[in-house]
């Protein structure tokens, strides 16, 4: 079943913003086996959109058109799905109603102009935006399904996966229900992951099995049909089971878990917190662990020790272990480490020195040496990273964080 | 003149990669007045390709190609170039030769199937691709341009200001050369920019005046044509010094330069060194500049004191401060900034002490207060900001920033 999107906006045109939500919606479509062939970009232009929503409904079995739909004389989406389709425009008295409640709760005065978000093709539905007032469209025509979503990827992506999605799958004769479940992993190449996992990604249909690299981890999707959510479940667990026991340690969470969020539960779980020391990050680190609300209860601080003379004075690593072993050393990470937990009364810190580049100092770009501390032991580990300097840095953050995970948990003290 | 731009790739369609050269190529397209009607992504697949070459070909006056002219079989533009123009494919030795040569310096051997980046159709030129080993293809074909440019975006930007945009100009029947001042200032509203500038966006042809908000800063455009480079910098002179003037300190920097390069500069120009002090931004801000290579001239490191016992230890923030005027309160932060310079050894540091949210704290989640401490005085300012955590995050960071730049500047204390 070929499916074809097409995003409507002159920002999109002028590049004023870029198309995630084409490339959001394709990465869906794709992960269930849907075809796509082309897509489109068009600006708030009935005739231009009329036009290519004809094109694509001539080629396409279902056309997915995101933006326009909503209350200003610019969003023309409706007005281009009734010229291509030649059905009247109708107005909902029902939508009208609820969305002068909504407008009446809070107090204000809805524009009129707002009514038009009640208007829908003859015979299509209306379906309903719990994040936003404008209301998707979804239309059986000639064979061909028509669905319009809003422009903002939060609202497009919540009717995507609860309106169109069920009624593609439909469409397509397939099961009801696509079932997922993301493994996060980390600490193997993607090589490495696929040569463990091989005889999974060959044999499994259903569920499917497949991997994904990106920020520096390997994701792994197992992916279920099935005529209901208990039967996909059923169907990933003894799969999702096997894949746990391969890669063991290396997977630290599942869907949208981050390594922020399971190092901040872990922690809570044994009552301890947590401090960073930062050089060469230069606070990355705890930016991204006080980028999760709530870090307050684990996370008490930071010292980034650009200058070497911090590392000394503030850190208390010994003169001799600079000298001997170095700025950029795992002796030093060490003692930073044990520093900052002592400094800022943590019972775990991690700290990061190296050389981000661009260029080549006593160690060469992309050196980065990460310690951790913990009540029950101290470790270092020496990372040489490709890239530029911001991939460089982004990469020992999470490795940084990946490194508190494997300590906290205690996997670093059993290998 | 309407250009259509075509972004060839299935890793597009199954949206593994977002399509940000389209956002690139119609953002320049804009800038110098060309019209966009659609854009369209299609997949390494020669029929479709070719088929979309000609609907746009019969609508527009341009399209630029982007992708698909590697050496490899998906690599289909050229195929598709010649399909839907008719015209023979040619091949140039060359190029061939050139190729042969790029390798062998390397030492290592040409796969054959490189020989077909030598390509091209009859009655085009290929364009020298500086920066990678595909070159670009230029076509005149019944009065319309088709050009075909690399898909990797630092090659495809070259080869879209060097070789597409003159030719398009010409095409155009308009000046040779296009030339832009961007100025980029912080500190007033979208809406006071364009009172202030009113004049001069309304009367404006040549140079043009736009403006545009995006990541917390005004840019104010300055766009001038002329039939070379000279004329065209007379031309934006007296509009720049007219903009600066009616802005004033709220411009700190043009075309390229971040606001962590001109703070870094500044404090260089004064001999002065930098540390930070920062709760609610959690090591945002020395992330920032430590993201500029070279940083460490001037910053000596951070300070995250998110637990409030370290503003109290380490910052030496009084007690009865913070008893009186709270944790999140302009006396609060000026200790912070004090308490960082002295603590990290630095001439300047800023502070910033808040609430992020989402949740309400104390106070209003977005409630941000920023602090800076120079050797000519301790200031501070309290900002609401709107949004979300990251976005709160994010505009006090840019903030402490632009409030490090004004009292460096001297400028915060002359106001």
């Amino acid at each position: 079943m070929i499916v074809e999107v097409i995003a409507v906006g002159t920002e999109l045109l002028l590049g004023q913003i870029v198309n995630g939500n084409g490339a959001a919606i394709g990465r869906r479509l794709a992960e269930e086996g849907f075809d796509a062939h082309y897509q489109v970009v068009v600006g708030d232009n009935e005739d231009r959109l009329a036009a290519a929503l004809e094109t694509a409904m001539g080629r396409s079995d279902a056309v997915i058109l995101t933006g326009g739909i909503g209350p200003t004389q610019d969003d023309l989406t409706r007005e281009a799905i009734c010229r291509a389709t030649g059905r009247a425009k109708l107005f909902s008295e029902e939508y009208a109603e609820a969305l002068r409640a909504r407008w009446a709760a809070t107090g204000r005065v809805m524009p009129e102009s707002n009514l038009r978000q009640a208007e829908f093709p003859e015979g299509g539905e209306q379906l309903p935006n719990a994040k936003g007032t404008a209301p998707g469209i979804a239309l059986e025509h000639e064979a061909v399904w028509v669905f319009a979503l809003p422009g903002v990827p939060q609202e497009m992506m919540a009717l995507l996966d609860d309106e169109v999605m069920p009624r593609l799958r439909r469409a397509a004769g397939g099961p009801a229900v696509v079932k997922s479940r993301l493994l996060r992993s980390w600490g193997m190449s993607e090589s490495q992951v696929a040569e463990l996992l091989d005889d999974l990604f060959q044999s499994s249909s259903n569920p499917s099995v497949a991997f994904l690299a990106s920020g520096g981890e390997i994701k792994v999707r197992i992916t279920a049909k099935a005529d209901n959510e208990a039967d996909a479940a059923a169907l990933i667990e003894p799969v999702e089971a096997e894949v746990r026991h391969r890669l063991g340690v290396r997977i630290f969470g599942s869907d949208g878990e981050t390594i922020e969020a399971v190092v901040l539960r872990l922690l809570d779980e044994r009552g301890w917190h947590l401090a960073t020391a930062e050089s060469a990050t230069g606070g990355l680190i705890a930016a991204r662990i006080t980028a999760v609300p709530g870090a307050s209860g684990q996370f008490v601080g930071s010292v980034v020790s650009y200058a070497t003379e911090l590392k000394r004075r503030l850190l208390e690593v010994p003169e001799d272990i600079l000298v001997e072993t170095g700025v950029v050393s795992e002796e030093t990470a060490m003692a930073m480490a044990v520093g900052a937990a002592r400094l800022l009364g943590a019972e775990v810190a991690v700290s990061v020195t190296g050389s981000a580049g661009p260029d080549e100092q006593e160690h060469s770009a992309g050196t980065m040496v990460i310690g951790v501390h913990t009540p029950e032991g101290t470790a270092a580990r020496t990372f040489r990273l490709p890239g530029d300097r911001e991939r460089v840095r982004t990469y020992a953050g999470t490795a940084a964080l990946q490194l508190v995970r494997l300590a906290v948990e205690g996997s670093w003290w059993r290998r």
